[in-house]
């Protein structure tokens, strides 16, 4: 569960665990798509291959397995001469010294199923156990914002959205844009418009919140929770930025209007009365709301002819492709929440590890 | 080096190294020092305990050691009560169940000091064998910006400053501030006093250039160049956003604009006509000065009271603690340098494990 | 490749590689065939699911696929009700709180149909680029042993034999037992039959030799050569003991006489007279042949009734079940090889990187 | 703690540690040396550097300190021109390119210190919270060996043994043999006697036991617990062999004979009646007492002359040295433990997150 993690590689015995648990995001990652609809065809369908007995997790691997389409073979073209620019064909051919032929190869965003499937093990155990939710939103396209997400300071009407938004109200209210705010997204459906007729694309940013994560996730000093979180995200093909909480905008503020003052919470805990930490304080999560801000670039793939060099350092042009989707920040949504659960899961695991450890020095039974 | 990094944990044997080659970045840690500045007292001296003989490295660990100064005893006083807002304190409570009594223990930010003693190691092999410069300056303090720095394309101004920009010349033009522009200096400096003489505090951005990296570093899908520089970053303390290249500002123009096109380069390899990439493309580096921008939070103990609860939930105030330091941006240029050359050395480590695989299979001489 | 290896999990690209590089090993898994023997039936089939193209490795992880028959549904029995002793029945319910109904599930020793597949990988690179060549072969049934092989003096008959014995000779002499000796063979032979007669098992030990793996590998203190390859034999299923080179016998008779003195060998570098090290001084490989040693416990699985209590703690007797192969050791001769090759593998990219690191720093070109 | 451990790096929080915790055991590394004897000078003092305050842990990691007496300048000799026989010279030469002046640097026993001040933290965790008693003895030296521990099966003497002898008794016992039997001590002195009177050396093997640990702890099918116990033996000084239980001359008696039956256990748990596993089943330990027999070779620096060659392959003879120690085991019985200590914490740590996750799925409260 997720890449090189500390804890043990095995989810969870004794889970309750199906490929159904797992294919609402696989389905998700299609825009217009929600947990709801039933894919017309059998695309991306993910299959346990082991690790669960009558649909229980033993503990021991889970090995997953979707299959791609029938490859069509890759009709030779011209411009197989040029590596597209901002792509990574040509740093591939540099750091291994072979290309694949096709589409991208291992760079290919199809790599995304695996963490999106993955995850899904990792949200059950999550949800189920720790009531844990996640769920990102778009909070951008080009230059047309969220407008409350663009203030340094968490408004209430940000921070109840937060608490509040699902990811069936998301796909419900913007199915296509994936942003919960039905003005902003009618602009940002214009703007995708005009970049797709002009064939060009544009980016945008992703927001995600995690509600619910148990206090004390995060292992400080290099594996401080955030850093984690930016590691994941960064890892997401096409991401150029991450910011926790009140982000780069938090920058141009005081601390005495940065800082979140504590105040009396549940059971005995503190809360506090702002979130410019996004849940995090030294790096360890403090039961507040964790959200976090994506910045994804526009698609290096464009429908417009490109002057650029071939391979062989020819200037030239690469060809116009037809039509490309000129736009992927709704798509990154499902992938933006695997990744965080993915991390999360990671360190609820090294967490419980630790908990447990004090629990029996201070004279409690074993965890057993 | 680094944190948990996959290559073999020791420095490559062979290398000449003394506390000489180390000293120069723990002194700039300061502000107001530069490389150049013998330091007043023997504060933050570094010494080699291991792994080198003569002046060479062996290969084998190398331990480091800065002494701390004589703890004075924490005179108990009523602030004790209080977890400080946006500290760790209450966080480390909950993780741990115990926490240092004073000083914020692990979670102070003199941990940095490992930090920038290790990666003087990397970067004495990184300059000696590739030639790497790794350059960091202050981008912004509170809306002050470096007017260059907040375009989402990488002006000529800009792109100059980065490929010629040194520490030397930095910190001889901005010793306080750090800022690579005279005129935005004083605008910071100003600022700065502002909220000093408020008893408050602010944040700003710190941007990081590395020159001459080779191509081929990063390891996609997950340990990407920029989620592994992400990490490092965020994990320093007081951070809160990381962006690579065009970051965030990049989102908001077409790809028609956005993407670097490719020119013929030196050596018959391709090098790009613009470097919104950031010296990345597809997780791997391309050559190109990768730069990227770490955004800190004003640091959160401040002079001002502040109202907050105590550790039992009781509403109070945080009294006034004198004068502290308003900005920590300056100080922190050493140590987005040092995560940065920790980062790339142990990429450059993985992938010269890579080409010497690829040697041998060529029919070359094995590396020996 | 290998369980959590230190440098990349990745193939070197550019190594040529099928499935037809890997079937010969997972063949040899059976009994009675080598590498020759056109298996009667398509059982084990290894497919590559990703990582090469047109015979080419990418640089990519390599999926492996090898499709299990068809489950015949687990009758109920009543003994079921037992656990059985010295299997993992009892442990893997302790440890996961859950156990796979049928044939051990993950403790079943048909994982090592992965470990030998992935091993192929290895040893293509392996022999490819270093000539390496890793031969086992059985050295004891019970109290059978190949005489040469139980003095702690590395004779100059069994030296002779570890620098000329191939997998083509051994499964052509000795193919049922893979013992290098024929008396001993028939010896060996005749005692499994024994066993099997009686329903009973016996174990054995099965020897292996590494020729060709070049000096420098194992990394001290803690991933010594010996340490790793120790590692990589105890977690093959039924094991229970590793020795390097003159090992347990080698305690009994004085350094004057252990030692390997040093001899002028090949190209300026030294050899040694004898190698009672096995290969590896000071847990670093010296470029002498690598000889160790396995033991393997009798098979739990036997078909005499055993008295043993329920898993309620319930005394009563454990039914025969037929006919079960009464030793394994020739079975676990291509597994022994393959973690052999695994972990050689990792030893030689992280010696390859650490050799490449110190090319560039006595001012070679860089490995590119 | 331990070497590359997969759960938290740090000792849990809240444990309480003090330098005397530590002390006794690094004491021991000392022939002659109990636990009880006032060491008459300040060899090897440890001093605990971070992660305690007021004698309890913080959960941050913790930095031990044992200083190294002045070296004594290394008089040149021309003994330096010849690598020691079956030591590390020659391949750290190989291996590094540059080799440590005196003494053997990293490959020098003296790093053992480091194992056994770390392992006292994992050791008192361990006592405290599981009451899990760690004992190693000498069981040979040449071929002297105790004779209960050389049978295929354990007998009830050997067993008694295993379950009864503690450190002080064995210390008490035998302070120079460390061998639990009058008898054979005084054989095993005499032995020692006749090589130190030759100017020769010897080796022996050393047996552990562990007691109480709890059932669960191994990680299938890597991470074995008798995997991670042969990797952490094989990675002290000087050892040429491990093993498990019935251990190589398990592999000679039948199956019938060698599985151990299950019988009722306590806390309708269920125990074994015989106990050749070693106390591991299927990789995971079963709550039986786990025992393992380590190999040590004769040391390589003896008094004889030895005729061997230069580094530049002259041959020679490398000259008599004095007298040195013939024997190490006895000095190995503390190392040994504290190999065992490390490897257990490591494993209670992962299982204990693996309990805690199960605990929270069956709805218990999380452990906190």
């Amino acid at each position: 569960m997720g890449g090189g993690g500390a804890p043990p590689k095995c989810c969870p015995p004794g889970l309750p665990l199906t490929s159904a648990d797992l294919q609402p995001q696989l389905t998700r990652r299609r825009p217009g798509q929600s947990a709801l609809t039933t894919p017309r065809n059998e695309k991306d369908a993910v299959h346990i291959q082991s690790g669960t007995e009558f649909g229980i997790t033993l503990g021991t691997p889970i090995g997953l397995r979707v299959a791609n389409e029938d490859q069509r073979p890759h009709d030779y073209s011209e411009m197989d001469l040029y590596p597209r620019p901002s792509h990574a064909d040509w740093t591939y051919l540099l750091k291994y010294g072979v290309k694949a032929s096709s589409g991208g190869g291992r760079s290919s965003a199809r790599e995304t199923i695996g963490r999106v499937a993955a995850a899904g093990v990792a949200e059950k155990y999550l949800s189920l156990v720790h009531g844990m939710e996640i769920v990102a939103f778009v909070t951008s396209v080009g230059n047309i914002h969220l407008p409350c997400s663009i203030s340094p300071d968490l408004s209430s009407e940000y921070s109840t959205l937060q608490q509040t938004l699902t990811r069936e109200k998301l796909d419900a209210l913007s199915p296509l844009t994936r942003c919960p705010d039905t003005e902003t997204s009618k602009k940002i459906e214009a703007l995708i418009a005009q970049y797709r007729d002009a064939a060009d694309s544009i980016g945008g940013t992703v927001t995600c919140v995690i509600r619910n994560a148990p206090a004390g996730l995060g292992e400080p000093c290099f594996d401080k929770l955030e850093a984690k979180l930016a590691h994941a995200m960064l890892s997401i093909p096409a991401t150029k930025g991450f910011e926790i909480g009140s982000g780069f905008l938090g920058t141009e503020i005081p601390g005495s209007r940065h800082n979140d003052a504590f105040i009396p919470g549940p059971n005995g805990a503190l809360s506090t009365l702002t979130n410019n930490s996004g849940g995090i304080q030294g790096g360890i999560s403090n039961a507040q709301p964790i959200y976090f801000k994506v910045a994804f670039k526009p698609p290096a793939t464009i429908g417009q002819p490109q002057k650029t060099a071939t391979y062989d350092g020819v200037q030239g042009t690469l060809a116009a492709k037809g039509r490309h989707d000129p736009c992927v920040v709704a798509r990154a949504v499902p992938i933006v929440e695997a990744m965080a659960a993915l991390v999360v899961m990671d360190a609820v695991m090294i967490q419980q590890s630790r908990q447990a450890a004090r629990n029996v020095q201070d004279g409690k039974k074993p965890c057993s």
